[in-house]
């Protein structure tokens, strides 16, 4: 980038202020800024008023570049962000024949009538310009003024992320005088810890350095694991999309199967995606996680080609009773092992999986709290127990057991012949 | 309150920022503010840059009473709250023994060395006091200057929330000449719509206006439901208390088996404590949520008492060798119906519970995405069927199918003899 460039996040809404809504867009587009090389140092959230807003505006902007506005795009009377930016640029707003139609084309192909409050959401400031909003009503602004620059986007999480990815950060960057295409990858890894991965990959990110481009980031996921992101700038989409196409092969090539997918892709969709290429039905047999494990594999849709279901037997005597379980006790890789099995034969699948432990706050039978067993069984009558003691409270260890779990199922799958 | 007083949030951490946190501190402390009666026009978030947060206090109490700085406590060099309140007063920062104490009193109870720089922790701009914090190592402060005052908190959520609540909230109270004590209470409803409660309560409502003490809001929560939030101002918490105690048992006679608990308490808890009460066990069988259902049974600490497991039967093929069900359509009552009565027979329990349904995207059977099947066996032999038409995505729908059958079974439960 030819040179820094400083870009303030506003938010809009009573609502926010009332505590009523979480402000989560601001910390999104923060990140993005971020990725993007964007100096951001003051995120504000301002209520559903003329004056102050307009205030708010003028302030940010007498110290930076550039502003995002979130929210207050909407049809109604407390939707004051188009007038708000008319203020700030002293000129009127335009209503613009092309987003009245674009706006009943929405409403009539949802079958619902069109408010006449709606036509609102038409109007651009003179001199500014609609940003089109394929996926809502409301069109964003791009308002340009002396030399800054001010774009309003909508508060609908989704509606937003699409216009900041795709409209806002190009012209951004472009404004910067630098490369105006970003993409970034996320590799998501389970299994090793964020100083383990920094120290795997350290002699590319000292390679990438000199260039600045691309750039390798951590994000911390908690227990969802590390992503390692890549992010490239290139003069076109296809320069930055394949930069970070070669360095997806390089750490690919450090990390191997520390990583199980790539940007929106979950545990359960590599576990599904490798029962799936291999035409393995699944079964499971579940104790402290109480149906945790189930409920994230029918996250995917299409799951029901592949998971035959889930026995949450929580009492002792159900995992006797009805999974034969006949080791002394129900927290051993004895009994996993046997839950496994059981879910094997009992739901009729190809590979059966198990967790039994002690998810706290108290120890049982003298085990502590996060002791975890598991059991794999995979198809030919291989049975695999392991032990594992899981850090946190009650929640936090039925949380980790279950993706510990999922993984290690993954690593067996691939290990596969 | 015999004047309006007006309070703003600034949030401090370039963590913020880079949207590697999402800032929930401010929209809590702004609902507290709401519900206190003071108004909150304006938050902030400010990295961890002395300059910028000395121009952001000045700029905030320019046009306020009084502001709550949240975070920038800790005991590291980028910790620079307590010097940037020091720099607004134009006063040394001064090192308090008792606080000294207290830190290193927490680190000998964790086992733990204190490192040199947490003595920072005991630093206090002169003139200001600290804010005892007992469950943390980060004190508060409370900087009174000139006719304006700054409350400091820690950003640990349970920290901050404690303080906010039992130190801040009373002291901004008695300095805007009002009663100093403030109570509230959640009551938490399922099964009525945000205007329908509205339209119950409207004349207690309007009975309590003229006196503007106790207070009724409502706060949608999404699919856990609606609460109903009770808050009362007094000389005293005592008297505070004896408010809120005698609106409740107002509201509880209006809105009945509408109320499934009071703040914390979920509709887990409610089943349980409903079970629990009647020596009754649980079992489950379920299809659509996938363990759902188990998942959030087995989120109450002493679960173990009362359920026996869930029977996740995702497949057809399983709902059919494993639970015996026979109906035709396993999406129907029927098969709801007999799924509940393997449950009760097979996990050896008292109740059994079952939901079967269609989670979406596509149809099943002819089913529109949405539509789901509750059975419930209850002791003595009645096996109840409910069909219903869930609205939103897969997910919601699971969520919502989850919530409702749970609801049920609370409602069957008071009302068995």
């Amino acid at each position: 980038m030819s040179r820094a460039m400083r870009c303030e996040v506003l938010a809009i809404g009573t609502e926010l202020l009332l505590g009523q809504i979480v402000d989560t867009n601001s910390a999104w587009i923060g990140e993005q800024l971020a990725l993007a090389g964007i100096d951001s140092y003051e995120h504000r959230v301002i209520g559903d008023n003329l004056d102050r807003i307009v205030a708010a505006i003028e302030d940010l902007l007498s110290r930076s570049d550039a502003l995002i506005i979130c929210g207050g795009l909407g049809p109604t009377q407390d939707d004051l962000t188009r007038d708000a930016i008319a203020a700030w640029m002293e000129v009127p707003l335009i209503r613009h024949d092309d987003l009245v139609e674009h706006i009943a084309k929405m409403f009539s192909a949802r079958a619902r009538d069109m408010p006449q409050n709606n036509l609102r959401q038409a109007d651009v400031p003179e001199g500014a310009e609609a940003i089109p909003n394929p996926i809502g009503t409301a069109p964003g602004v791009r308002a340009p003024h002396r030399d800054k620059v001010i774009y309003a986007v909508p508060g609908v999480p989704y509606e937003m992320q699409k216009m900041i990815s795709e409209q806002v950060l190009p012209d951004l960057l472009e404004r910067a005088g630098g490369r105006a295409a970003i993409v970034s990858r996320s590799l998501k890894t389970w299994g090793a810890s964020e100083s383990g991965i920094a120290e795997m990959v350290a002699h590319r990110v000292d390679a990438l350095e000199a260039a600045g481009n691309p750039t390798i980031a951590f994000l911390a996921r908690g227990i969802e694991g590390l992503v390692v992101r890549i992010t490239a700038k290139g003069a076109s989409l296809a320069e930055a999309e394949a930069l970070v196409e070669a360095e997806e092969v390089e750490l690919r090539a450090i990390l191997g199967d520390l990583v199980f997918g790539v940007d929106d892709e979950t545990m359960e969709h590599a576990v599904l995606k490798a029962l799936h290429a291999r035409k393995l039905t699944l079964g499971i047999a579940e104790s402290l996680t109480g149906g945790l494990i189930g409920a994230r594999i029918v996250n995917v849709p299409g799951a029901s080609d592949t998971f035959k279901g889930s026995l949450v037997t929580y009492a002792t005597d159900v995992k006797r009773d009805l999974l034969d379980v006949v080791a002394s006790s129900v927290v051993s890789e004895a009994a996993a092992k046997e839950m496994a099995g059981a879910a094997r034969r009992l739901l009729d699948a190809d590979v059966g999986i198990a967790a039994t432990g002690v998810a706290g706050p108290t120890e049982q039978d003298g085990l502590a709290p996060g002791t975890v067993c598991f059991g794999i069984a995979l198809p030919g009558g291989v049975v695999e127990g392991v032990t594992t003691r899981l850090p946190g409270d009650r929640e936090r260890v039925r949380q980790f057991a279950t993706i510990s779990l999922l993984n290690l199922l993954r690593m067996r799958l691939d290990a596969l012949p």
